[in-house]
């Protein structure tokens, strides 16, 4: 079995979507996050769910979270959602060489290929893609599952 | 809406659990990872599938996945799996000041302070917990979805 069999579909936006919707596919769809690409549907890195939270959790409570009584649920939900209109994905991206690297392998790499990259990487996702085309995505769980029914170890 | 109404249950292994059986854990429900809790049933970590690959990967592969091709499919995956055997949950885990911090918040934490956690740690994953009690955990996708409808803007 090779990567591209592996491969499931997964959430893409783009780096000029709106950033509302991006936060929107992730708790849609209970995603850890969304896979970004450019313009060109050349991936670019994942925007955890995690990073979302970042850029709407006000400062001082993410300094402090008890600061986060302040406010009562709507008006907390509030402040963190508004934070978020009329933003784009681009902008809820950490600067460049804070961003998760993505790994990658081709569409023809051994189950032991992905694994090592994804054991380098510390990454629960891995994105499977041949020059323009993207195959989808594997996650650390999909992989462990096919290893340990390949080793004869059935889940 | 408080941490421990949105805490799901989540699977948890004990240190002294066999690592072959967590791994399973973690494939067969598709989770990103296992809490990991002590005899008293306090938790420690987080036991994520990619710290399960790094373990299981020979080194080398690790270093230069192209080395992975040495080995056949079901070769692979057995060299893997069998590093699990006869091992424990405690011999999979990195070394303490290595392992992943597990955000945790009291059972009558708001969302904000939920979030402000996660936000913080950069976790996908936040235990609920009071004194001995594990109310469960809260995912950052299930917490944005609260957050969207709790502002008025539904997933």
């Amino acid at each position: 079995m090779l990567a591209r069999d592996l491969a499931e579909e997964y959430p893409l936006v783009q780096l000029t979507d709106d950033a509302l919707t991006a936060a929107r596919l992730i708790a849609e769809q209970r995603r850890p996050g969304v896979v970004v690409v450019d313009a060109d549907h050349k991936p670019v890195t994942v925007l955890p769910g995690s990073q979302v939270l970042r850029f709407i959790v006000p400062g001082y409570v993410q300094e402090d979270p008890s600061l986060a009584r302040v406010y009562d649920e709507r008006g907390g939900a509030e402040a963190c959602v508004t934070k978020l209109k009329g933003r784009t994905v681009k902008e809820l991206l950490p600067p460049k060489e804070k961003r998760y690297e993505l790994p990658r392998v081709a569409g023809d790499a051994t189950l032991i290929e992905c694994a090592a990259m994804m054991a380098r990487l510390h990454s629960p996702l891995l994105l499977v893609s041949d020059d323009d085309t993207i195959h989808g995505v594997v996650t650390t769980s999909h992989l462990l599952d096919i290893i340990l029914a390949a080793a004869g170890e059935q889940a």
